[in-house]
C-alpha cells in the first residue's frame, strides 16, 4: 500500500494524481489533501478518499469545511503551516508536489526534507530553488522523482545508464495552440484561444505558459537542476503531436526516448509506483495509426522567452527567480485581461533587462527577490 | 583494455567491428580472427591488427596464408576447429559471433560455453537453436549482448526495467527497397536492385533478406529467446528512416525507444562497450533536419514471409530450423540468377507447407533438420 500526501489537491495534476490513486486497486490511499480556495471541490475529495487530514488556504474555508465535515474523522488546517503539516505526515511514503507557482515552493521544501520519496510537478520551485533544494534532498535522502511528462521520459531513459556518459538531453514542446502562427498573428489571442491548448489538458497557468513556450524554458530550468547536468547539455524540439516527450542523446550517439499517450496520469502512476509499473489507465500507443512523429527547430524569434529562460539558466541565482516572478505577475494580467498576449514576453523581457543578479543563498533570498520582481513587473504592466 | 575474438572477420560486421577498434584509441585490441575465404582482407587484417591466432575456411587457404606470414608470431588453423580454436581463444575477453547463417552455429555455440561476453551478430543460430543457446549461456554464465541494431535497441530500452513489467517490444524494418511496389513490381527485381538498400550497407544475405522482409521474421525469432519474450509479446512496424531501431512498451503504457544515426558502428561499439559507452564515431542525429520518423503497419500480403516466421516463432523445434535453411538455400539460389526475386518467399512457403514438426533436443537434431530441408528447398527451386 502506497500512502499519498498530496499538496495542490484541486488543481489538474491533483485530479489526475487522485484518478491514479482511484484505479490502483487499493494499492494507494491518500492520507493527506492541500488545496487552495476550492472549497467545494475538496469537500467531494474528502468525503471520496477520506484523508486523516486536509488543508485550506484561508481560516474561513477551513471554518466552513469543519462545520460541514463535524464528526468526521478528519483534521482541518488551513494556510501555508496547513499545507506543511500535510507534507509533513508522518505515516505518509510519497508527498505529489503539485501546487502551481512559487506558492508551491514552502511545503516542497518539507517534502524535501522527509527523507522519503517527492513526486515534483511544483517545476516553479526548482526554477527559483534547484540548487537549494537538490542539496535539501541529499542531506536528506529524499528521492525526488519527475512528474512533468517530459522529466518523466528523461528518468526513465536515465535507467541504469551512467549520468557521466549522457551527452545531451532534448525536452519536446508541442508548440502550443500558436506554433503555425506569426507573430503578428498570436497578437490580440484571447485568454479563451490560449487555454484551447491542442494536445495536453492541464491548469491555466501551465497552458498559457505553453503558449509563449515559457514552459518549455521553465522545463530547462528544471531538468538542469533535476539531473545534474550543465547549462550546454539542454536542448528543446518543437514535436507537434506531443507523443515523444523527451530524448536523452548518450556520448556514443545513441538515443533513448520516452513516448507514451498524451495524459499526465501515464507520468503520474509512474512517480508513484517507480521502480515498479502500474497496470494501464489508458489504450496502447499505436504508432501505426500516428503514422508520423514530426520534430522542429524553436524559432526563438517567434518565442522569445525560451531564449531569455536559456540565459537565466547560464546565470543561475537570483536570475531564474526573477523570470519566474515576471512571468508569473504577466501570466495572471494576461488571464485577467489587463495586458495581451504579446505583452507577456515583452513585459518579461523588460523586466529583466532591468534585472541585476544577486546571489541566492536561501529562502529568504528567494523570496526578497521575488517580492522585488512583482512589484516592478506590475509597474512595467501599469505603463503600458 | 577489451581483448577480442573476431568470428566473421572479413564480412559486413566484422569489418565494422575492426572499425571500432581502430577508434578506440587503444582501448581495444584483436587476438583472434576467423574469416571465410577472403583470404586477402585477412592477410590485410593481421597486418593491421595483428592477431595472436586467424583461422580460415580452407586448408589450402591457409597454407598460403601461412607463406605469406613466415616469421610472423601468428598461429594460422582452418576449419570448424580452426573458428572454434578463435572463440575458445583464452585470454579474450568477449567473442563477436558475426558469421552469416547456420555456418556461425558451432562457433557461436562455443563461445556460448565460454562464461565470457559474446556479442551477437549471427541472428540465424538464434533462429534455429534459441532455446539451447539461451541454456548454455545460463549454464556458463556468458553474456550475450546483441549487436543487431534492433536488439541492442532493445537491450538498451530495458536497462533497469522488470521484464515482468514489459508489455510489447516492437521491432522496425525499413521495408526495404521495395516498400513501395506491389508484388507484381517486384517480381522481376535483379540481385542487384535488391542489394541497393536505401538506408543499410550489410552483407548480401541479410540484403535480400531485408527485401523480403525475412530478415525482420528472423529477428522476432531472435527476440523471443534473447529477451525471453512469448510470441505474442512481439510486433513489427515499418519505419522507413530507419531511425528508431525498437520500441518496448511497458504494462503502465509508458514506450521506450532507441534511436541512432542507421550505422551498425553503433550497436556494434555498444556490445563491446556495455555498460560503459565509448566515444561517438558518427555526428549527432539531427531531428530536426530529419523531420518526421514515419510508422506504417507492415502489409503481410506482400511480404508473406513475415507471417511465415511469425508461424514458426509460434510453433518452435524444427520449424523454424526448417524457415531458416530454405531461406538460405532460396537466399543464394536468387543470388546465383537460379529463381526470380518473388520465387524466394514461394519456394519457402512450399518448403514449410510440407514440413512436419519434430522435436530439436541436441545441435545434431538441428543439422539433420537444416540438412534435409536444404535438400528438399533445392528439389522446390529445381521443379520451378
Amino acid at each position: 500500500m502506497i500512502k499519498i500526501s498530496l499538496l495542490g489537491s484541486t488543481g489538474s495534476i491533483g485530479r489526475s494524481v487522485l484518478e491514479v490513486v482511484s484505479h490502483s486497486a487499493g494499492k494507494m490511499k491518500v492520507l493527506g489533501l492541500s488545496a487552495g480556495r476550492n472549497i467545494k471541490l475538496l469537500m467531494e475529495q474528502t468525503s471520496r478518499f477520506k484523508p486523516k487530514i486536509v488543508s485550506l488556504e484561508r481560516e474561513k474555508d477551513a471554518q466552513e469545511f469543519s462545520q460541514n465535515f463535524r464528526g468526521y474523522p478528519v483534521e482541518v488546517l488551513h494556510g501555508q503551516e496547513g499545507a506543511e503539516a500535510v507534507a509533513r505526515l508522518e505515516e505518509t511514503d510519497i508527498i505529489v508536489s503539485a501546487i502551481t507557482g512559487i506558492n508551491g515552493l514552502k511545503s516542497t521544501m518539507t517534502a524535501v526534507h522527509s527523507g522519503k520519496r517527492v513526486a515534483l510537478a511544483n517545476k516553479e520551485s526548482m526554477v527559483v530553488a534547484g540548487p537549494l533544494i537538490m542539496d535539501a534532498s541529499r542531506a536528506s535522502g529524499t528521492e525526488i522523482v519527475p512528474v512533468d511528462s517530459e522529466h518523466s521520459g528523461v528518468f526513465q531513459c536515465l535507467g541504469r545508464e551512467d549520468r557521466n556518459y549522457v551527452k545531451k538531453v532534448i525536452l519536446t514542446a508541442s508548440g502550443g495552440p500558436f506554433f503555425r502562427l506569426s507573430k503578428e498573428e498570436m497578437k490580440d489571442k484571447t485568454p479563451g484561444e490560449v487555454l484551447n491548448h491542442p494536445r495536453w489538458k492541464m491548469g491555466k497557468k501551465v497552458t498559457v505558459d505553453s503558449a509563449t513556450m515559457m514552459n518549455k524554458g521553465l522545463e530547462l530550468i528544471e531538468a538542469r537542476w533535476l539531473f545534474g547536468l550543465e547549462d550546454d547539455q539542454l536542448d528543446i524540439l518543437i514535436h507537434p503531436q506531443s507523443i515523444v516527450h523527451s530524448l536523452v542523446e548518450m556520448k556514443d550517439g545513441s538515443v533513448l526516448a520516452q513516448l507514451s499517450p498524451t495524459d499526465m496520469k501515464i507520468p503520474i502512476q509512474y512517480a508513484l509506483t517507480y521502480p515498479e509499473r502500474g497496470e494501464a489507465l489508458l489504450p496502447s500507443l499505436d504508432l501505426g495509426r500516428v503514422k508520423a512523429l514530426e520534430f522542429y527547430e524553436v524559432d526563438e524569434k517567434k518565442f522569445p522567452l525560451v531564449g531569455i529562460a536559456r540565459r537565466a539558466l547560464e546565470e543561475g541565482e537570483s536570475v531564474t527567480v526573477a523570470l519566474n516572478a515576471s512571468n508569473e505577475v504577466a501570466v495572471r494580467a494576461f488571464l485577467e485581461g489587463g495586458i495581451k498576449f504579446t505583452d507577456i514576453p515583452e513585459t518579461v523581457i523588460e523586466l529583466m533587462e532591468g534585472h541585476r543578479k544577486t546571489k541566492v543563498a536561501s529562502l529568504e533570498d528567494i523570496y526578497e527577490v521575488d517580492r522585488e520582481t512583482r512589484s516592478k513587473t506590475r509597474k512595467i504592466i501599469a505603463q503600458r
